[in-house]
């Protein structure tokens, strides 16, 4: 599934909480398995991202209909997409606030990254199929983390 | 305070979750008065926003030191910060994540957003004062909200 909803938590143990609706195929599935992986993806892939957010896993296999590759985790059964320039395979840690919010809180166990992309281009959902793409990096002092 | 870690929970009513480490002055004061508000700056105001982050509250008015403008807001006693392009009055919905994980459940109550702006080029903490400023709008066919 595609997911837009997600913040850092913590650094050590790295902890992602993000929204996943109790309307996606992925719902129940991630309370089952308490695994996922997330993969982030570039503006190259903007196009397959929106497809996948408006196709469901319960009707069609989105590998095989929007041409992205499946590669085994080391940690969690959940495959990478080979195609996004980062893979964390994540656990579920706290499961308190699915119930009221959906939200799901992971630990990261394991980080995937491809080393050439130096400068990707992540997007960021707006709404409504509108993305900011990133855009230059700035540098400023700073003693924060 | 300068916050990174917050994600969008909810459309209606508007629910944004936060990261507020019980480090920051900051969080004693949203705890006891379950309020606060959400200030969006722009790339303009990036060096002040690493200034904000590597002072406290503590032990200076972050308001005089950097030159910021306090505005009364309209539903909680925090002020709005002026210079920023959008300011979201919040009250603490659900305080459950707190103690865990210093995760703060907000409910937007009042926003404000200063309708001159048309492109706010928004930051976006990479860790250590290294920012992605927001680049171009991509706008792909979507159902998705």
């Amino acid at each position: 599934m595609t997911m837009s909803w997600h913040t850092m938590m913590e650094f050590e143990p790295p902890i992602v909480g993000c929204v996943v609706s109790n309307r996606n195929f992925t719902f129940n599935i991630l309370k089952a398995t308490k695994e996922c992986v997330i993969n982030i993806p570039t503006v190259e892939l903007a196009g397959k991202v929106v497809s996948c957010g408006n196709a469901s896993g319960r009707e069609v296999d989105k590998f095989r209909i929007f041409g992205l590759t499946a590669a085994p985790a080391s940690q969690v059964k959940a495959p990478l997409i080979v195609e996004c320039y980062a893979n964390l395979e994540c656990r579920v840690a706290d499961a308190r606030m699915v119930a009221k919010y959906n939200f799901f809180i992971l630990e990261v166990i394991k980080g995937w990254i491809d080393p050439s992309r130096k400068q990707p281009r992540t997007i960021h959902h707006k709404g409504k199929g509108v993305f900011m793409v990133a855009g230059k990096t700035i540098r400023l002092r700073s003693r924060m983390k």
